[in-house]
């Protein structure tokens, strides 16, 4: 692992790093914040999923998580949304292909070998933060997301039961299934074939018997995607039908911006300094 | 005055516009916040400037101002760092040019038509935020400013006494008149006559009789740019000869990004917040 930066904030530090990823074969970037903390403690970490177009930077510079993190002594770790580089397919549509990734990992030509974010999220990452932030207890995860980073956070805590006890989203792309980005997406990347989607579907895992404790979910009333991508209604019903409790709060004139998700940040990471 | 965007912030509006400057013959961008408020109420405002190679965007991405402003009830505005445009001359060095206005009204060729910082930070913007901003108390405004923009938050509040009634800066340029970046702007905009220098220099300003009731400084002692560039010694002996209540805070480990402004945003904005 390099670091590519390292500066003092609210006390802590926040890192920018870079590792060679087996999972995708490509070189991935990632940023840590670690919290002012006692020598020998041991801290809980919060994993933040961006949405299509980012990377760890955009919650890095805007996500304004780091004086909560301070607060509540939480690591937050920030990864890329797909691998990049010249040698990476690519697509014209910015919700496909490169900062696109969706948290799956692709069967599909020419995706399935650098597009495997399911596995680098799930697996990959957490074995480097566990090895080169020893102040992490991994027993003691959260994980939150925006956008496709909601449905990132939603998915990967539904198919690993008990390994994070906190899960909220921003404004979560509720069902890929459901909507033109994850038709695209799933499609592209998993082929025609629907019945392998509903692995990336939190409304599909719910409905076939995945639990979560609880949920908490912030969506902007005036998110310009609201009725056409994210559809927070699927997740309320399939929460409901399934007895999740779902905490959805409808945000009146927030937009899909890094401007809503720094307002509800510290709520956020509040819910997960409860739970962790 | 046109709109570029508005969202839905903590509460309130942060918004970027644009408008046609007299001053500087160009279009100029600024941002403000507007936390939220009573219809009727007047609110103070807190002036931020910024550091060289900066536009609003990077106070307005990374300086984490909304949460304390929202709470405070203080509107924050973030101009541009000098004219912009293909028209407008520039310079190879980051320091000098575009992005580098130092707050000067130049008086030397190429500059003199469009680098007027100084007439449009003091006279020009401030009418735009009035009539704009119909909610802005012009009676109860504050200045700060982080590196050059420290420089300009704290000349400009000395050359017009009574004005502000908060004075704070971020890793000001304590004294353009004894570092590269000030010789080089100064010298640049304002011709080799030194004398001519001394309005943009707190110190010389201090040593000439001009006076704060007090002043908040934050410096990073990691700052790079400390010795060579800032010098902060320079400003506290000013203070101390004069009888300034200065106070001035050394931050260990803090550096001179952003990563140093947001942490300590909160407390300068709790300063204004006292003062107005």
């Amino acid at each position: 692992m390099e670091t590519l930066s390292e500066a003092r904030a609210f006390g802590g530090t926040q890192g920018v790093y870079r590792h060679a990823s087996a999972v995708t074969g490509t070189d991935m970037t990632f940023s840590v914040y670690v919290p002012p903390h006692a020598a020998d403690q041991r801290l809980p970490v919060l994993w933040y999923l961006s949405g299509l177009t980012c990377t760890h930077a955009n919650v890095t510079d805007k996500g304004e998580y780091r004086r909560a993190c301070a607060e509540h002594g939480i690591v937050f770790v920030a990864p890329d949304t797909s691998p990049r580089g010249s040698g990476v397919p690519d697509d014209e549509d910015w919700a496909f292909g490169q900062g696109a990734g969706f948290y799956v990992d692709a069967t599909e030509e020419p995706w399935a070998a650098n597009f495997r974010m399911r596995s680098y999220v799930e697996d990959e990452l957490p074995g480097v933060i566990a090895s080169e932030f020893p102040m992490v207890d991994m027993t003691r995860q959260g994980i939150t997301g925006h956008s496709m980073g909601g449905h990132g956070a939603l998915t990967i805590a539904l198919r690993n039961p008990g390994r994070f006890k906190s899960v909220s989203a921003f404004a979560p792309i509720a069902s890929p299934l459901s909507c033109p980005w994850g038709e695209k997406a799933l499609s592209g990347y998993l082929g025609a074939d629907r019945a392998a989607w509903a692995d990336y579907d939190a409304c599909a895992l719910i409905r076939d018997g995945a639990r979560l404790d609880n949920l908490l979910v912030d969506q902007g009333a005036a998110d310009g995607f609201l009725e056409g991508q994210l559809k927070p209604a699927l997740l309320e019903r399939a929460c409901a039908d399934a007895g999740i409790d779902l905490t959805l709060r409808m945000q009146p004139g927030y937009d899909h911006s890094y401007h809503f998700v720094s307002t509800f940040m510290s709520d956020h990471i509040a819910w997960a300094a409860a739970r962790l």
